[in-house]
């Protein structure tokens, strides 16, 4: 596969976020209770169609009519963690995509085995924060809970290592947003600190990768695509928040506004 | 019973508000994770109290004591579902009215045969969108996750026919919404589409329905008067807003400012 | 111990909220299912980073590294009271201060008894409504639901009394917040009655008394840090909201707005 142009990148989102809107796509989500409320808001914000199926029984024979999976670590019950395996396992096995985010792994007991675990049905997409990254990559303990402890730059190796051997696509959030496939490497620019103070600002855009992730086969692309958007989304946001409570209202209104055009003058991919 | 008339509709609900903010009912709560915090500040900010006692044991003993009772199937876990069968149970016996929400039903294997069962309990309203609303009848499969793939319309036969068997009013939402006991159908007109941006937009209606049923046996006149309420509440927000994050703010702003006044100049029942 | 006066509460305050900037404590939230989501943004808000991991076997390992823990028993599902009773325990052993609130206890068969297995784990401080201190004392029978149908004054003498007997602070919101260790009473007259009409209202201020829990041992120093602060933000939301839905956006921003200046200036401690 030959590599893609920063232009091609930019042309590329332009199209799949035209074609988001067009198709709607429906992404279940497994996700923790805490962001729950933001990722479903967030996805009908940009255009997609959330469907919270999370339950032992549907979440196995919902994924497959799913366009796209999320599975997200960040509160993992009993009841949820037989969800996520049943899901991710079906959605493998049917072709719908989908974004591991296996939030604060490292040193807790249960979800770092599950991680490992839901590894074996093979994510379209890994995102997480460098700490998480390096955890997964088997190359360091983990962050201080949800938040790293290591910058973006120290998990570039880790992140290219982990999706070679685990032939996916890993984004690894900071200030700079890093997406590898293992062999092309491609930073964000966009995004603001505020989305760090606003809960469910990492999760939610594990969700929006998934709901990329239906629209093409490519998933370096799709989810450069959805880094943009949601990052685009941020600084618009910022731009017009007082706080961070003005900040996550004024981000939904801007992930519902953004459009090829704003792409156009606002991406920052390198 | 005689038919109310549009004008009777209309009085009838301004009463009902103004009687909901004296009283201000408590609303008992076992609704789905996503939503939970937009249904519970949707109450308060209509005038009524919310209490999300969900658990197995306390459900039961709580549904007694509280003014009225939703059961919402949007992400059924197993102690979730016997907290339903227990109040759904215990407020049919007490007396205490409830709403159903069939949230997504059809063909799903866990909440499909829980929405049958818990029709047993005999709820007071039944609360869906058309898809649901006709699976629950018998008459079809479902739509697609939780939206809707058929039109009001065509659950029209199928709500008034459910209504009749259960004994029961039912709310079809749509675009127009359809209230009906299965002899009169009414319909309101109040309601924007960026309710359906939202997250919650529909679930949080079945806590607002089960506010209002309990200020009155009249089930399709307090049905109707929720839907109302809530619409007109819509309204002012959409013209408020600049996208559904601002949307889902200035609609609660908006529930807590609606008035008979505003209703008597708003209200599009026919 | 000699009492601390009105002016060295305010200096005390002033230094908390910018330690509490500086140090960023990482506070374990284990609470109800309605308000994980605010109780989030409002720690992230105001300066703390919240991780809510209440998951059986995780929750003990994380708290003797966690800064300071929050127990709230608003939705107690079984797997949530392992995790709660697991975490509280570790947090009293390894020094965690941790924070109780025993949302709804009285007459509920789950949460009253659990509440009293916890005091045994030694909470640092308690926190909750009038009719819930009442009852946690054994001084009554409750509440209504998640509402006080006591006054704060009915809740001095059974605060007082809880603060001796289980070695701690309790604190009683109300329209005055008061906060005794059994022998001092301080009075916090911040605070707005908007903070009732949003879910988390209450909720919330736990998690930001466990924050400030964690840059102090004077914890009556601390919580009547948190409450100022807390009672602060609400006082500057009120001002610019027009309803429930700005008010909690703006009490969001507003927390972290305050500073030690607006301490100074708006705090009312008697």
């Amino acid at each position: 596969m030959s590599r893609m142009s920063r232009t091609s990148f930019l042309s590329f989102t332009q199209l799949a976020l035209t074609r988001l809107r067009e198709q709607s796509p429906l992404v279940q989500c497994i996700t923790n209770a805490v962001v729950t409320n933001i990722t479903a808001n967030a996805l009908l914000a940009v255009g997609a169609a959330p469907a919270m199926v999370d339950v032992p029984d549907e979440a196995g024979e919902f994924a497959p009519v799913a366009s796209a999976l999320l599975v997200n670590l960040g509160t993992p019950h009993l009841a949820q963690r037989e969800a996520m395996v049943e899901a991710a396992t079906a959605a493998s096995t049917a072709g719908t995509p989908w974004v591991l985010d296996p939030v604060a792994i490292g040193t807790l007991s249960v979800r770092t085995p599950l991680a490992h675990r839901l590894l074996t049905a093979r994510p379209s997409v890994i995102r997480g924060n460098a700490s998480e990254i390096i955890a997964l990559s088997g190359a360091g303990a983990g962050g201080r809970g949800v938040d790293s402890t290591d910058g973006v730059d120290a998990a570039a190796e880790p992140a290219a290592s982990l999706a070679r051997s685990a032939d996916t696509v890993v984004a690894v959030s900071g200030p700079e947003d890093l997406i590898t496939d293992g062999r092309q490497r491609v930073r964000v620019g966009n995004g603001h600190p505020l989305l760090t103070r606003m809960t469910g600002g990492g999760c939610a855009l594990g969700a929006v990768m998934a709901a990329f992730a239906s629209l093409d086969d490519d998933r370096l692309a799709t989810t450069v695509a959805a880094t943009t958007v949601y990052g685009i989304a941020a600084d618009l946001a910022a731009e017009r928040a007082s706080g961070p409570g003005s900040f996550a209202v004024a981000f939904l209104d801007a992930l519902a506004e953004v459009d090829a055009q704003v792409v156009a003058e606002r991406a920052v991919i390198s």
